[in-house]
């Protein structure tokens, strides 16, 4: 083997090997070292601000000047300082949220994201659902307008209403809702672990529309209850879609709004001093209540329609055939009764969130 | 606000809450500069080693000296040394699997585990695995006998069969393969990224798992053709979950020797002087071998059966009344199709790995 002059030997390469591996096994070492010294010395400050904002809570007395300061050196710890939201380095409150767990495993799960990627993955984060919201708005329009061509085709027995690709292409929108569910859910859940204050219901929403459509997917297109309850909820996915882009325009800009004040925790709340979008939320509430409303009225319809179906006594332990179109809506049943308990929670959950922005 | 005289002012909290913001604001610019800076340094190296073992290699002479030295660098390069594997380091190497991207988004995906955490991740990716192969054996075991009963309690006209339960149950169990493969799939992904060599197939091989599923989640369970494909399904997946079992105890066995063995790459190939197992994988292979005939022959039957239904005229554009099974024949045929692709994949990748096990 000839060398060229300037070239490092196979053995001066080996030594570089050796040290650079040595140079790394440093770096984690004190990497583990230095974040578990930091996180004990900001669980023990965190320990003590919280007793002293409660005793002082407590004695209720109006020197208001100590408890000020508590409330200062609360905000830092919660993101207002330089190094970002603190409780992300503490070694107590990682708490692995329930989905990171079984689908990716404690290790895996307990991850942090590093202080300065987290501000991209929030934006990340939006870019996400604004394409999910397109999606989520045109595709069922097609697939709403084809369908009811269909209908209407076959109601007056004429060839070409392409009803079997139709459908196919419905059960195929049902998958990539499963996909998007599981994905936003994910993404909540890692952007919890690390600082966000996402309601847990906003996530448990996700889960039971992932039980929703699974069920959803498992009825038979030919019949009749499934083809009744589906086509309503094609064209709720509509409005929904169109309400989430709204959704996103306001919280994404909220986020662009906190980055321009220089804010450091990137995923505070925000108060209500520098809120922005006041005015989209008077339209995004109203629009909210009234999306429940309509997925309110949607589950007692389906409830109304199947209940019957549901509560008879024939078809649980022996097979009744499928002309009786039992087994679809019993499964409309069950969506309807999953889709009460969403729009119940999501009026709930609203609700909440009204109050909680009022008190600030 | 009364202080015990021990207590901190809530004035040095405050400054606390700031010195411990400034600390892990350090510590993460620390972080991230040392990690660019190894970072470039290994890929460096990295380059002129390549380089120089290729062009050794090239010119082929007898001197192996030099070689040999150089492979002890790559191996080292590779996780031998001290820092484990340095690829992990490389700023260059970093592509994210196409699933994280998908599921968790760019961001979080590019987070590597903690060099410490690797073999936790790997020992919890065995559990897993452990776990879902004892449902894989004993679930469908319950469902195919069940199902089994209650044909033939159907075809006598007998009472109580039980089907509509264990058809739904069927469903969930389906419902639950999807959540099994996209799991693994992940928790793969995440191993690849931090140094393991899986092939990509074995990856490629849940993907085509979960759409499988999916189709057959879609087709209505009182046809006959989904009857019949699915008993069979049923069956050879408790045979799957067999060999899963043993393959595990095969992997982790491995594992665990190499541990015993104090290498610090956990994700390695083990090359052939510490392989333990050999006896395991006498067993194993033939039985890999079986296992994949046997899947190529369900996937064949399917196919046969289903085919004339497959390429036949009707039914593509317009409705067909759901007692011709014409829709549930096609989904079998896709079904029969993508299990074709999974067992003749299976079998190319287990001889692919024969071969280069023996190479080694
Ligand atoms: C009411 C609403 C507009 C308030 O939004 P907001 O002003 O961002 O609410 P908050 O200030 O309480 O937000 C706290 C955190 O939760 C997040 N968040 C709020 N609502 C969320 C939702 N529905 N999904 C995901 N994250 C949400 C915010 O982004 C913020 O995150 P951060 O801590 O990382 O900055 C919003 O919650 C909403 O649109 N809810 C209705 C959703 C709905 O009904 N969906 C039905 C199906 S689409
Ligand atoms: C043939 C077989 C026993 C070889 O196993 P092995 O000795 O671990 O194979 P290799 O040495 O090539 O392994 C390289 C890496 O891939 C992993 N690996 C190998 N086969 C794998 C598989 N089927 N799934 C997941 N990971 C696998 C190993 O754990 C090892 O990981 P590491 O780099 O983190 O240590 C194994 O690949 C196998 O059982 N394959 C058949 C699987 C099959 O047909 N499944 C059908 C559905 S269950």
């Amino acid at each position: 083997m000839t060398l060229s002059p300037e070239a490092v030997s196979p053995a001066e390469l080996v030594n570089r090997c050796r040290v650079l591996s040595e140079r790394v096994a440093q770096h984690n070492r004190r990497m583990k070292a230095d974040e578990q010294a930091l996180g004990s010395e900001i669980d023990t400050a965190y320990r003590e601000l919280r007793s002293q904002i409660e005793s002082s809570r407590d004695s209720g007395t109006g020197e208001d000047e100590g408890l000020e300061q508590l409330l200062l050196a609360k905000k830092i710890y919660e993101g207002q300082g330089p190094g970002g939201d603190l409780r992300i380095m503490s070694s107590t409150t990682k708490k692995t949220p329930i989905m990171l767990k079984y689908l990716l495993g404690k290790e895996t799960a307990g991850v942090l994201i590093r202080f300065d990627q987290r501000l991209k993955l929030k934006q990340e984060y939006f870019k996400f659902r604004h394409a999910a919201a397109l999606i989520f708005t045109i595709v069922p329009l097609i697939l709403g307008f084809g369908l009811r061509r269909a209908t209407q085709m076959e109601a007056m027995g004429e060839q070409g209403s392409l009803s079997p690709p139709l459908w196919v292409a419905t059960q195929a929108y049902a998958a990539w809702l499963v996909y998007f569910y599981v994905s936003l859910a994910l993404r909540e859940n890692i952007l919890v672990m690390n600082g966000s204050d996402i309601r847990a219901w906003w996530i448990h929403h996700h889960y039971i529309m992932v039980l929703f459509t699974l069920v959803l997917m498992t009825l038979p297109t030919e019949s009749k209850a499934f083809k009744i309850f589906s086509e309503k909820f094609i064209f709720f996915n509509v409005l929904q879609g169109l309400i989430m882009m709204f959704q996103n325009k306001y919280q994404s800009r909220r986020l662009y709004r906190q980055i321009a004040l220089g804010r450091n925790k990137t995923m505070d709340v925000v108060s209500t001093e520098s809120s922005p979008g006041k005015g989209h939320l008077l339209v995004l509430y109203p629009a909210l209540f009234a999306m429940q409303a309509l997925q309110f009225a949607v589950a007692i319809d389906a409830i109304l329609y199947s209940a019957n179906d549901f509560f008879s006594e024939v078809g649980w332990l022996d097979n009744v055939p499928s002309s009786t179109d039992l087994r679809s809506s019993r499964g409309v049943f069950v969506c309807g009764v999953l889709f009460m308990i969403l729009a119940l929670g999501n009026l709930l959950s609203t609700l909440a969130t009204i109050f909680s922005k009022a008190k600030k």
